[in-house]
């Protein structure tokens, strides 16, 4: 058992060289320079105190009362600001930089003050998302039979989770901050497998159920009391170019879903112009990219299945 | 760059009452009160101090042997029972308040006495889990012709680790303890894509592979030797509802799973009087709402394809 | 609220004898000895450290310039070199010791110095792989028109991740390394919902969107230009057997893609003599057992739907 020591004193430095070397070459993998980028291990920090200050004494601190709440909250609030100020500035001059609207990062303008005024105008919006939020409880536990009170879905449910997450990064994207809205919903992403674009509308007494593998777009509209299952993609048709052979970023290329509507799992809707009626039944595994009306009921026609063997001739 | 102190000294204060007071507004959202909640970081390390026992020697403690590992389990089966004893004891007090059973979280009833007796009927099952564990990692090795041996499944299937959790919290489901059990398996689901609820019972011999997007409700019943690929549902049909419109919730709503299945990626089984006889073959993408006899196979007709293009005039 | 603690002196040693019992009938479940294994922590953070090389400045360390980066990244190459010899070893030394090539694990044969050999072979690949990986950047970027930047798509996109750790565990893999590729790719697809097998081989500029639920098998090959979408399977379509009924592991099982195809989200494509001919389009939810020719569009006929209700006849 030996580790030969000669490839440690010289094999090491040369391959560190020729690493350096790729980091200018390749510079756009890197990011070198005395401005940091934002963080994801603090963003995710500040989404898990934003989790807590919309559900608190479900995850973190215990021993939570109408004493002491007050104290809790307040600090945790103090921490919040402090965490996201910085974060948004490091954002706002970033993007800045990048898009050559300063000329470096250490420009006059003063990003961490206009990070500071963001980060008030979201955080002043917590209190009314709490109250969207109890609605997609209620969804949950009134959508789905094997729930037995809100304090489960509050608990276990991946789906609320995403859609809390979406529902704080929408905020941070409506008020124009790069970045991080994104770094939220692909967290969210990641522990739940449900995929919400920080840009998507989404109305109030939202519940997705299972989710593994939905895909809302950017630019879905969803109106309340839609319930979404598992592998449900509300997604684009095809991307429009320019001129140049450029994809087009700012159209609508996702579908808009009115109220009520039920979407069956696996079903896949595309289309920035396709609109799902109110109070419409799309059923599973359904592939649509036109509009259909309200009222109506959307299934399959059976596959026709090839029955082979069988103690009977056919499925029952 | 400078933050404005203004800001921390009237914003902040003022937000916090804000939010403080939807505290009461919006009670279901948060837990307030001197009876502290199921505690989900202690759920998960239970589940890891369980998975430590089930397979000693491939995760965490190194250098486990004859001579040592009845220390290192003793200690283990220790800690186990004080951290499960405390947080059945806490699931089954919150259940009871919940439901309106006792009248405030100190009632006389001795939870922490019932948790303890809930947690040795659950760990004296361990020794039979293992064997059943067994059977599924052998499963795993025959069925996957990318698999070099059992020590591979142990190390890296996430099939093994979702059904792993799920055996387990179907013990203590089967016990009556309240949130754990979905605590234990959506834990899982967020780390292997894949569902299933603890309610489902499952013969020996089970392999799911790759698995991202499988959903196993809450009422299915699945033999001995079957094999599930990723993207499959077995899902409920439809949710009846009582006579006062809420959804009924103890009936069999999902399907049954006879001996020797197979059930190929994205196939969706639906509904609790769906019964695939044993020894039979779904395919991939099958969607199947009625039962089907032994020793079927089920494919879907080849879908009309529309070819555009092409070299030659259609797929070869 | 009180636990008995005649359970504690009694009912838990016994508990304990029997779980060790089951150690000596249940070996393959666990790993006793004094070899010990490849460690799955050990291996997360070599591969941590290793996306820290790649892309330095976007996730750990802050504050790299030009003047500190060489020490920085001398340091890391360092603590990875010994890193990864030990668990390469390891993973070596098991498995000559499962496969019976060596008597037992203190054997004469210096699995660590092979273990350094081969991962000197491996950290010399990395600066090409950063050429590669910066193809797959780019790609994203001009393939997703909601994305920003090259920035974006290192902050946030699953594709990028799994594809990038599944590049690494590829190289591991074709160096015979056994073990840590598969550990590798099934913590990325943990992560991402995306499980590609470590011996797949990938062109350049590839680009994953979304992601969830994709599948990709040990014998695929795929050429340049390549995109898919959440949801597909580039997967087997039955597995041979020897004539003793084992399972032949050594064949093509898995399709070809060639150069700049794309396909759409849950398609389903199979089997090792399968090749998508280049410049095709594989559309949503198709799927595909036949090669088909370059330049071919490929869409499942539209499924007939049945309609009900509906303020209006028909989906418009």
């Amino acid at each position: 058992m030996a580790t030969d020591p000669r490839v440690k004193d010289d094999d090491l430095p040369r391959l560190t060289q020729r690493l350096v070397a790729t980091y200018d070459r390749l510079g756009k993998l890197n990011h070198l320079g005395h401005c940091p980028l934002p963080r994801y291990s603090e963003v995710v920090a500040a989404t898990q105190d934003l989790m807590e200050l919309i559900y608190p004494g479900y995850r973190n601190r215990e021993g939570l009362h109408r004493g002491n709440i007050g104290y809790y909250v307040g600090d945790l609030v103090d921490r919040l600001h402090d965490r996201l100020t910085q974060q948004v500035g490091r954002a706002l001059r970033h993007e800045a930089v990048r898009d050559g609207l300063v000329g470096d990062c250490e420009s006059v303008e003063d990003f961490e003050a206009l990070g500071q005024a963001k980060t008030m105008l979201f955080l002043d919006r917590l209190p009314e998302l709490r109250e969207v939020l109890a609605t997609d409880v209620e969804a949950a536990y009134d959508g789905d039979p094997a729930c037995k009170g809100a304090d489960e879905v509050i608990f276990c449910y991946p789906g609320l989770e995403a859609v809390t997450v979406q529902r704080l990064a929408h905020q941070l994207f409506d008020l124009d901050i790069p970045f991080i809205p994104r770094m939220m919903t692909e967290w969210a992403h990641g522990r739940t497998g449900i995929d919400i674009h920080p840009g998507a509308t989404i109305g109030p007494y939202f519940f997705i159920d299972h989710g593994t593998g939905v895909v809302i777009g950017e630019t879905c509209r969803i109106g309340s009391h839609v319930k979404l299952y598992q592998g449900v993609t509300l997604g684009a048709l095809s991307f429009p170019k320019d001129a140049d052979g450029k994809l087009v970023r700012d159209t609508k290329r996702h579908p808009t879903i009115e109220d009520r509507v039920v979407v069956y799992a696996n079903a896949t809707i595309l289309g920035g112009r396709t609109t799902v009626g109110h109070d419409s039944v799309i059923g599973s595994s359904v592939w649509l990219t036109d509009s259909v009306e309200p009222h109506s009921t959307i299934v399959i026609e059976k596959p026709k299945l090839r029955v082979r063997g069988g103690d009977a001739a056919a499925p029952a």
